[in-house]
């Protein structure tokens, strides 16, 4: 594809996942970064306010902020001007938040691509497949570093810093994998913490994690308040995990050594997609299960 | 979906892919078995010489014979007057039939579903994915029986009865996962057989077992003549495999207690794309790359 058929595009939010994209857009035979845009006063990037300044300069939006308090907002702001790309990861409020969006969509006919990340994305696909293949599936994550969590902790006021772990049950791994017909639970999974905070926040900080719903209510949650310096001496991207199904009949896994990196290849990846949409104006929100990787493959591999 | 909606569909061949997709059809809330047809004169079935008769009783075939020599001919026959899904497993002919079937389908306002097994099909899928999102795939077969190699000892002359083993070398599986970018090979496997034959003839069968092209040619391979009572006891239907990348950043495996089970089961799950393929007279020859998850995956797991 030249040059001048590249689509033209940009990243709002310019965290992690927003500095993966760029990465990711750098020599893209399929997409050209025109602009980031932050809230924050960053170097490189724009003033998110003067965003809609760029209605005619950028077909679609790649989606970066926070899916806890940030991303639901914006999306529904930005549809009425924009197409859309994200990796909205609050599995508890997918459906709502998809299909509300899918009616804004619509409405100001446009496109939206949502929650192309490694999970939801891949592992929401392969858990639909293994379903309809006739097994019932199981998801493990971790260990590793996640980066929606760690976000939730860190919007507690009075938090300076904080990671958040996952770490699978291993005991639960081995008896779905012995075939034991378990119900997937929260007790598949720890959640560890550590937090910097002053030591007259940290009582109150704990029972806000203790207690928050979607991320940690229902888990073995461990709460460490560690200081500045040890927590950057655990600061890691990666992560891993796994989606399997009795016996181990079928099994999907990932070992990432950066989890930004990766959702920012399936995001990027899965919105070449993009473009199809929009030629044929099917307007409304989409996920994975409505996106054909026959436009994402190249040919070669289409008869292996 | 009520009764009287179901798709009839037929059987053609009736050996274990063929007796399996019986089983998947039983009960089966989309499909309704009309009729088996096969060349043999066998119980439950109708001579495939018959079959035409069936062109208004039946809308799907499920074309279960043969890959090396009997099912492309059966294809391009059928294709004329019946829709068909079939898992072709030839991967060296793949695309030369997929090519052809799909401008007689065209041709003849069929729809064609073709490889549709677990390889190719779902590691086709997976190679295809992984590649997508940037990364080389390997993949690896076994240990396990092998239907399709066995099927093809068994069309050679003055064989009684085989069993084809394909056993993956350890050695290159550990050097994937550490991440040594090696190109995917036929020193990667080994293929074990066992066959029972008259000793008279077995020099000039091992001959043609080691020249077969597309299928033993320039593998490692290893020929037992046994017994029918020693080959009887290795009877087995299991087979396993992995397609993965380097570092196992990405890996999908299938642990199989029954080869042709698990066949039978993504050939009759994909086929679910087919009535909505037919309603938008969507002619022509698909592989699983152009069929979307969507039609498959109960809504409840869209969102998870």
């Amino acid at each position: 594809m030249e040059d001048f058929m590249k689509i033209p595009v940009g990243i709002v939010g310019y965290g992690n996942l927003g500095k993966a994209v760029e990465k990711k857009l750098e020599n893209n035979p399929n997409f050209e970064l025109v602009a980031i845009f932050s809230k924050r006063n960053l170097q490189n990037t724009v003033d998110i306010k003067k965003i809609e300044g760029f209605k005619n300069k950028i077909d679609l939006l790649f989606l970066c902020g926070g899916s806890q308090n940030e991303l639901e907002n914006q999306a529904f702001a930005l549809i009425k001007h924009f197409n859309i790309a994200e990796s909205y990861d609050n599995h508890a409020r997918l459906k709502n938040y998809h299909t509300e969006l899918d009616i804004l969509a619509k409405q100001h006919k446009k496109v939206a691509l949502c929650s192309l990340g490694w999970d939801p994305g891949l592992f929401s696909f392969m858990r639909g497949l293994f379903n309809a293949l006739g097994e019932n599936s199981y998801t493990f994550w971790g260990k590793g570093l996640s980066q929606g969590h760690t976000q939730a902790i860190k919007n507690i006021e009075d938090v300076n810093d904080a990671l958040q772990f996952t770490i699978p049950n291993e005991e639960f791994i081995e008896k779905v994998k012995n075939g034991e017909n378990l119900t997937q639970s929260k007790v598949f999974h720890k959640r560890l913490c550590y937090i910097v905070a002053e030591p007259q926040h940290q009582t109150l900080i704990q029972q806000k994690i203790t207690h928050m719903k979607d991320y940690f209510e229902g888990y073995e949650t461990i709460v460490n308040f560690v200081t500045q310096e040890q927590l950057n001496s655990l600061k890691t991207f990666s992560h891993r995990g796994e989606v399997l199904t009795l016996n181990n009949k079928i099994n999907f896994s990932l070992n990432l050594p950066s989890n930004p990196d990766f959702t920012a290849t399936v995001l990027t990846s899965f919105a070449r997609n993009f473009n199809n949409l929009k030629l044929e104006k099917k307007f409304g929100a989409y996920t994975i299960f409505d996106l054909p990787l026959k436009n994402l493959v190249d040919d070669k591999y289409k008869f292996l």
